[in-house]
């Protein structure tokens, strides 16, 4: 076991990753371009948006949920949000002369921009959440889209290392950059991948959340990061990473500054974490160093479960990090939970009665074996260490 | 708003909900039969079970997911279970003359009978589950199969009344046996309906789980109830009912003794709530004027789900009822979650990145649409009250 560890990381080492050029789209929205060779673009002029839009759809509505005291926000005007277009029609894809997309520039390497139809925002939370019956408020924070290039037919596992790279830098900066504006209490960068699991446009692209509250996920891991703490003096996630390591059997990958392993009670047929090895609470906090390792076990990550099937697989990759203001935040260390629903290659689990209802879990596959699966798939995946 | 209302609910008037005849199958499982017309069946003698059956696996292995304190049953048997015969091989339909399925009967009304391929069970707990990093138990507990009918090509809303009846008896009997079970902590009685939502059998039929653990769901619940209780003096449920029924405008219909609602922070894009008036932990507190009269009010609600669109639509109907040892049950009260992903005629809600990974749901549609739909839909539905 590991000696204690201090309730607050200690002050972040971290360099400032790599700064964006800003510029708008017609609706005011604002979108951010990223460089996978950071001195070769100083004089890059986003390029302005030809396009007339309408104005931007109020913020969706807040409602607390009084059985569970969760928040659920009400967007009905993504019901309309563009749904699996041709590739000729998407929107991720740059602008040419016959088409304006909502990316204006006619190439780019990673581009941030705000949602058009978002879960949250626009605006930023000015009150106080409250917990009575039949509040409501207004859904601020910021919806953001990533794409992760220009090319529309590639997928995350398909990009090269120095793209890989700048998604990270650009998944650190925005994090600090959104865990600082007004009403904002986490944040949270994700991937959906597949039709099958949801995905509505093909093009590679990830989002990033702005939550005006701690979302359900997060307070349950912070109690138990307290609970334990109270208990045994320790850092739960410390000590879950040395359980893994001296358990061994599902550990699938290790790297300077990450463990990959498929964790003890894994709820999906596919689960993979990704833990730093040093107490950091959010990807804003890591080292230049430790940006660049996660990018290529990352990388290396969606490669190997891209090699478990013939066919693409359909995964979530959740960044969990450590909430802005909560009292406990120090107690969580960032990590990602990477997970499919895809139990064999033509079969999916569906969350049915026992999770959806009671969020109690029945897993169809142990730990162990998936953990054996993915090291033999790692194994073909090109750029392995030794 | 009410009255305050006491932790425990008054002795319960509930008469026996009627009772089945008991059989066994070739494996050691037990089997019971419930009549539409009780008096009738007097002399009904389960029949054998001709088949020779490979012995019952041992029970699942459960494991505490450290970061969340839940639980998680590994039952890596449930992989080859039986997924979508064709209706000659359907093991729900009765037995016959050339092939001996689940049921030896050669027509039923409804049978209980427990799982062939159970997530807990079979066993029954006898040990405390621990909170230690790495714990693994066996997972006992009880998972039994409920047939509503003999025809295979039925769903619930195709059956009659009468049927509707047996089937909630049905409940109520297998919730007061299974509850008194040892280390039983909750019986959940759920309808998975439809292949979009992960179906692997077509005959009409239910599930029944009993818990050797309260579930994370509920555990939620009990907590926002007794922090409810705490500040106001008096039952979450009862306030929310009362809430419901001031704002009219979610209320989808009313009888007796029930309360059918979308409830205001509806998380899925179809989402009812079914309430009863009387403060009562389970359907096994039921008297029998409410079973019959909740057989009614739900029948309708089935008919009234599928009358939504011209093609069925996929549910899930959850039976939300109070833990069986908790210290906070009394404040628990019985009710039906019924939801279902479909929000068009073509399209499904999948629980992406932000429900799934961090519990945060994002809703399409208003509560209010919604219930004003289903008011539409229940308006189709013959036999409504006046």
């Amino acid at each position: 076991m590991s000696s204690p560890q201090t309730h607050i990381p200690p002050p972040v080492e971290a360099e400032v990753p790599r700064r964006p050029a800003r510029g708008q789209l017609a609706d005011g929205r604002e979108i951010l371009y990223f460089f996978d060779a950071p001195l070769d673009h100083g004089d890059f002029e986003p390029p302005g948006d030809p396009r007339h839009l309408p104005s931007r759809p109020p913020a969706a509505e807040l409602r607390r949920d009084p059985l569970t005291g969760e928040w659920v926000s009400f967007a009905a005007h993504r019901q309309t949000r563009t749904h699996l277009p041709p590739a000729d029609e998407c929107p991720l894809c740059p602008s040419g002369d016959h088409r304006a997309t909502e990316i204006p520039a006619g190439d780019y390497d990673v581009v941030v921009f705000e949602n058009r139809f978002p879960s949250f925002g626009p605006g930023q939370r000015d009150q106080v959440l409250g917990d009575g019956l039949g509040d409501t408020f207004p859904a601020h924070g910021r919806c953001e889209v990533i794409a992760f290039g220009a090319v529309h037919g590639d997928s995350f596992g398909d990009l090269p290392l120095e793209r890989a790279r700048t998604v990270v830098d650009a998944w650190a900066q925005r994090t600090a950059e959104l865990s600082v504006l007004p009403g904002v209490e986490q944040v949270f960068a994700f991937e959906n991948r597949g039709a099958q699991i949801g995905v509505t446009l093909h093009h590679p692209h990830g989002q990033i959340y702005s939550y005006p509250y701690v979302t359900p996920r997060t307070l349950t891991q912070l109690e138990q990061a307290r609970t334990h703490r109270a208990r045994t003096g320790r850092n739960l996630m410390q000590d879950v990473l040395d359980f893994e390591l001296a358990a061994v059997t599902r550990i699938v990958e290790r790297s300077e500054h990450f463990t990959v392993f498929v964790p003890f009670a894994a709820r999906m047929p596919i689960e993979v974490h990704v833990v730093p090895h040093r107490h950091v609470a959010d990807l804003a906090g890591l080292t230049a160093a430790e940006r660049a390792d996660l990018a290529e076990v990352y990388l290396r990550l969606i490669r190997g479960v891209d090699a478990l099937y013939p066919t693409p697989t359909p995964y979530i990759a959740a960044w969990f990090q450590a909430p802005v203001h909560h009292p406990d935040a120090g107690e969580l260390r960032l990590h990602l939970q990477l997970t499919s629903p895809r139990r064999a290659e033509d079969k999916l689990k569906y969350l049915a009665g026992s999770e959806a209802a009671m969020g109690a879990f029945i897993g169809d596959v142990t730990p162990e074996s998936t953990a054996a699966r993915l090291r033999a798939a790692l194994r073909l995946v090109k750029g392995s260490p030794a």
